[in-house]
């Protein structure tokens, strides 16, 4: 088993142009298209830090707030915030601008879950994570309360079992 | 303002066969194209209950547990759960097939949201939803939970607050 | 060989949502794009009558009467309305629906073949067919008629010997 | 009104090369991709004839004998084979190339019509077509009898007054 | 080896509509779209030529002075130029139509290079090229000069080796 | 008229995944769809130099040494390395990854220049670019020779005036 990889080692960068095809009725951004290309990046983030063929686990809710206009550029930049046995959680950041118009705002954030498989598609082990600066870290403590609230929601996990996101609720 | 309408009204099927550039390394779909097909069913059961043009709001927790295979068949079935002023919730069922191998199965489930826009993408008043069937009763009753869910997940409501969410992770 | 089918069983339906892409300079869906779509629906009702691969054998004549336009819903509704040895004709009707104009139109309807083949595109027995309402029968017993007149087309059978069809311009 | 012109005039070639997702489970051009492309093509064979925007009006039958495979290039020559009051009869001739292996053959060929429209929909004028080979005035003289054909099957005649097409199926 | 082979044995004629995903901001084509049509139409010339699968080795420079607009009909006509080992240079020249208005202007022309390969990409011998017309003969003749700069511009030949590039900055 | 900008402003990084329909018979990722995303992200780059609309005006010449494959990742790097009154020279670098294999190949770098343009089309002026790291410097300094070379070969200048191309070949 190689050693542990850090947060900067799978950080990806992917930048699209919005095409008509890509929007509704309005000219804006449908919000399939901009999930097809954080799936993309996400998964190209995981397989940077596993070194391996990787399958998409599971999506956490993502909400969309800003339009994103017919046009504009979109950036969408991922890392691996945390590694679990043969899984990873990616974070992904997405900014979207008019150039033109001078205008740049940061639209949506989102949480990938990657499984690193074999060609038959078993599971295999990933290396750790380390994170190092303060905004790793703090992404890194949350992995552990998001993967609860994944498996509460897969009704994988019993809610009474999920200490992690029960804390987050009671104060 | 019309009347309220049922489940029934926003039932939209959407069949896809699944083609070489939809796919992995694997073969499998990626998950990126699927949640793309279900942004469309599900904004056009959004349409329908609406009779308005929809943008998507958000998109819940999803997971992937099967793969799907080049050359299958997927057949999303989505509906309306539930109104709240402007904005709707949709359930999406993911059925993917092998035809020739006489296999189907039942391989993914989500929600997401909608809000109904004029042509200046400011939020209009949507139409009561009445559900009918003990299922649709059920999800219904459950998209306040999830949408208390969802806004503190966005950080629009304090955990705190969210008495539907915390009284299932109490017990 | 397994038992006669019903047309229930191979009824398919696709929903797709008329982007820039699929339209002419007059914002109206390309026939060709509207073609290609029949194409799929059909194919996946054969693939569910026969259990088997299948490859498009014929394509009937086909009126473009009513426009669809950019931002329509358009659905797609096909079932096998008969089968002969390894081939099968499918029959498809289009609907078109303005959904936020509260407008909807039957647009078009058409008739593919498609013969069930293995994977060396050899062709392979298929199960009959049993209709069953007034009006899969009616489908069923024009079968042959359209057949005739397929196969007079693409010059295989000598007008004079098309019975069926020759009834048809005798009275 | 400018003068007649010739099928010369509107002689159009287009060559596509079989890519991935442009075939089904058999490595075979799909059929509904065919006829995109058969389409686009014939279009622009009317918008020559016409020197006006045009939309499909109608395909006839067309049958699909021979696999086109994955990585062959497809050439698809049209042109306009009679003008009628504003709109236009175009044939397409389909061939399938595997270069490298040298081989070579017809695989379809089809008709369709157009009607040549303003920009607001309406149908407008054509001018004449003279054919001059051989085959173009042959071409010429059928079509006829395929436009009584097309509406028969469309319904907007009776087969009784298809004088054309009675004659084919009397001797 | 085969026998020599004309410019004529490779000519190919590639037709494309502009549609919405293809053009800018201003609704005009995108340069590398339209490299996109060059790369194919000039790789089946080359495979014409070779009767090989070929691969793409370089292009030469391209402007792009004349834009072309949404809705525009682009026809690129493609042949071999010169035939060197296993290589071959493909010129391109492109014209766009706007058919309606009744405007056609050539737009570009351009040089690429293709090398034929075996299944492994191993580079493979071409028959020669037989230049007749006088544009071909010129064309024949500029090849060798193109070719050498390729080569500088490559960092593959010393600048001062060039002596055909060199003849023509020299006098 | 703003102030002069870094090269730094300009750079943009785009990432991606060689899917089925990018590639040829070999499994290759086709050069035409590699120019295609060479066009859009040095396009960005021209408009983050100038904010403003810009339009392709040429590419230098490229060569495709080696192939790249399908499911590898390819990233393009792009900065502006030269602005003239209204046009600027952007160099693009690619790499490609098989990151399953550990493998990691610079494959291609490319030239492209674009013209900042109003609405109609018309040339903007756009602000100076200062270089400065070492790399950034030469670039610059040799953006004069690559345009003397355009020119050229755009036959827009005459060799003997190309005093920049000249000296290349001199020594």
């Amino acid at each position: 088993m190689k050693e542990a990889k850090s947060c900067e080692a799978s950080r990806v960068t992917m930048t699209e142009l919005v095409l008509p095809n890509d929007t509704n009725t309005l000219n804006n951004l449908m919000g399939g298209r901009l999930m097809h290309w954080m799936d993309i990046v996400s998964a190209i983030a995981a397989q940077k830090h596993s070194n391996n063929i990787v399958v998409t686990a599971s999506v956490d809710n993502i909400s969309f707030a800003q339009p994103i206009q017919l046009g504009d550029v979109v950036t969408l930049k991922a890392f691996v915030t945390r590694a679990f046995s043969s899984s990873m959680e990616v974070y992904i950041e997405v900014m979207a601008e008019n150039i033109p118009a001078g205008e740049s705002e940061r639209t949506n954030s989102a949480f990938f879950t990657f499984v690193a498989v074999d060609k038959k598609g078993k599971p295999k082990k990933v290396v750790e994570l380390i994170p190092e600066s303060e905004k790793e870290i703090e992404l890194f403590n949350g992995a552990l309360r998001r993967r609860q609230l994944r498996l509460v929601l897969a009704k994988r996990m019993k809610p009474s079992d999920a200490e992690e996101v029960k804390s987050l609720f009671m104060d």
